[in-house]
């Protein structure tokens, strides 16, 4: 094999996440990904929308790639029936999506707590009561819910859900080629139980998106946007990387960083630095 | 009984935490809380140090105060040798301060991951080592060592210990009048299994200290002085105490309130709110 060959090789499984992007438009990433042997992206539905569902389809068709998830639906946890009416429709809407695209992954982060609401349990329970509406609709188009626990920073005002365990402990009332789980780095690299979290996610065959961050701080103020680079903080990565195939998973590692600091940087040389520091850290 | 009696009795098992009031010196907290009825505070060291520690614990007497708990000893994860002694020796002054304040809980909190450190395990570990080396000595003061298991997005740069049950799987290799653990609501609001960790902490024994504050959005930059007045957030005050009461704990609940917008206040101010707050939402 040639280098290119190698070095496309080592990438098979790297998926970019396109808000570790945010700097580029869709057929820049099409195009970035492809000049660089990446077959594989996450896509979000703002900019999807914004360019086009099926427009965006064919963009990627046509540079090779493949779309790994789709980011997000979720937002189950309102009390008020109209709200609650509204985000199933919004993630009806987020399905089709996900079904155009050609993936068979919706990525739900769950919602926070509604102003003046203390009784985060009641809250995750509304979750998992809105899983279980969707679950058929979503079921017929082919496409699998993905759970997807957030950091405990992020509990009372965009994810309830907060650990795998808390994840799995909804995706399993539902068969598993319908609800899945996300293992992401960032938010769950802190929790001593992660380890069997993703070994009971793999044993029931739930892991349905991997996606690494790196984990820094200072923490900026309001902590969205404090993701690091892969290899910039104290992560194993690869310890991760390791247990989720150990779990079984053969899917892809999707790159998921929100950081301003990359976002102000030429895209080109930021995709390449992802490419280095996955071969260096996550591989 | 005076309304004024009824009142204090109301406060009886009140502790306010001296950074809740971080613009009083020492002898403004004492005067302060004394005049509302307040009977308890919690002190920190380098203030009590700045004062003088048999002044304070005089002070504190004169005014009919008794120190719940003294924050904090702890940083313990230091894998050089010289840092860890180091560490060893200061957690050593520590606990001679807490017993010359009268106080037998000395709050600890474990330190991060050093600089370049992706093995938080091992971290912990090196918590449990030291706490060990500490237990004679401060067992022969009469103070207890109290793990305070910290949010998780302080867990690489503050503390590696993040949710009771790692704070109990610690404090249970030790008799429970030696190491107990801290219930921090701000900390542990998140957590489904703190419910479990708390009746476990009580049915040990192990429950030193019971601290409350709440939880608001969005967190500053740095995430450390965020936390919000009783009522003003998302927490189950009222829920935490019912629960720490039924696991048996019969001690302080003490106010801990890192707040740059209450400590640019009136002190007396702030203090008749934490008062009213507690009484609303806490008692």
């Amino acid at each position: 094999m040639t280098s290119t060959q190698d070095a496309a090789h080592d990438l098979a499984r790297l998926s970019v996440n396109q808000e570790t992007l945010k700097q580029w438009s869709l057929p820049e990433l099409a195009e970035g990904c492809a000049a660089l042997g990446i077959t594989s992206v996450g896509l979000w539905r703002a900019p999807v929308q914004e360019y086009g569902v099926q427009r965006a389809a064919a963009l990627m068709g046509d540079h090779g790639l493949t779309v790994t998830s789709l980011c997000r639906g979720g937002f189950f946890t309102a009390s008020d029936p109209a709200e609650r009416a509204a985000s199933l429709d919004d993630n009806r809407a987020a399905i089709d999506e996900a079904a155009a695209l050609g993936t068979g992954t919706l990525v739900l982060v769950s919602g926070g707590l509604p102003e003046g609401d203390r009784d985060i349990a009641a809250a995750r329970e509304r979750v998992a009561d809105a899983i279980g509406a969707l679950v058929p609709y979503a079921a017929e188009r082919g496409v699998r819910l993905a759970i997807e626990p957030l950091h405990p920073m992020f509990a009372s005002d965009r994810c309830v859900v907060s650990t795998l365990g808390q994840a799995l402990d909804i995706a399993e009332r539902f068969a598993p080629d319908q609800v899945g789980v996300v293992v992401d780095t960032y938010h769950l690299w802190w929790d001593d139980r992660a380890d069997a979290g993703i070994a009971r996610a793999g044993e029931g065959g739930r892991i349905a998106c991997f996606q690494v961050a790196d984990w820094v701080t200072p923490l900026p103020e309001g902590v969205l946007l404090g993701r690091g680079q892969l290899g910039d903080g104290c992560v194993d990565l690869r310890g991760f990387r390791t247990q989720v195939d150990e779990a079984g998973y053969r899917g892809a590692v999707e790159v998921e960083i929100f950081n301003p600091a990359l976002w102000a940087r030429n895209g080109a040389e930021v995709l390449s630095e992802v490419a280095d520091r996955y071969r260096k850290h996550v591989l």
